[in-house]
């Protein structure tokens, strides 16, 4: 796995994100907290991890924001952050694309809104609400030199 | 970083979404594969990473049906297949969430369709269109009976 700081250091914000999450076992116990489940030996049980991997992952979320400890220092209990609820959008789509391409459309679990509908498949669109199927880049206002040099060898390369 | 093994065995799409996508590296390939990138050189360009580690990861991207190899086995091309395109909305929902989150607001890249219109935040909403800000898990067809166990387990002590 690359470091951190390797990702974070990249000019864009997917690498960024993925080095926020860290590794899979914290988009795994950012699932759990979205389950309901705040406490460590809830994590531990559901996940099968070593102790101190899910020590360090759980400081590493809290760290990042994504979790924040709540309760007693003797007996925390982790709750997302408005910030970790946001990843639900991420968390979801992956899901979904694992539920068809990874479990042959058997899902192991169901999601639902509070009152039990169930959610569609979620979908890129246009502000307009217009279905992406392609989606095309450009250099946004934190583009580095390299990245809006990447852009214009690329408008060069389709010219030719 | 787990085993692939590991994750793939347990009972969660989401988990075995990401046994699939490998690493943060595979992901950042993908996401360079919708960018138009399609040449060994031109991955190794782009993440900087090296070329054991990147032949490596399309070899695995490769035989997961998330990429396919096209042109002459001595200059090969990897593109997208379908499963491979239908990260999208994953890859999108992260990447947001990076740009608001890890990148100060500031996005190193914007998106579009392929007409240059803006992409809307990715939502998760229910199949009527309504937008869901928490989700409810329950058993599904591929459930384990852990999972089952899991469940009943939550609805006892939701009870009490």
């Amino acid at each position: 796995m690359p470091g951190k700081t390797d990702l974070s250091t990249l000019n864009c914000s997917l690498a960024r994100a993925l080095a926020a999450a860290g590794d899979w076992w914290t988009l795994l116990i950012v699932r759990d907290a979205f389950l309901g489940l705040s406490r460590f030996g809830e994590f531990r049980e559901s996940l099968g991890i070593a102790r101190n991997i899910l020590a360090d992952r759980l400081a590493a979320l809290t760290a990042e924001g994504i979790l924040r400890q709540e309760g007693t220092p003797r007996r925390p209990r982790y709750r997302l952050t408005r910030k970790g609820r946001e990843m639900m959008p991420a968390l979801v789509a992956l899901m979904q694309w694992g539920d068809k391409w990874q479990s042959e459309g058997r899902p192991p679990m169901l999601l639902s809104d509070e009152s039990g509908e169930a959610l569609a498949k979620v979908r890129v669109t246009t502000r307009r609400g217009k279905e992406v199927s392609a989606v095309r880049f450009r250099p946004g206002p934190g583009a580095n030199p390299r990245t809006k040099e990447f852009f214009e060898r690329r408008a060069r390369n389709a010219e030719r």
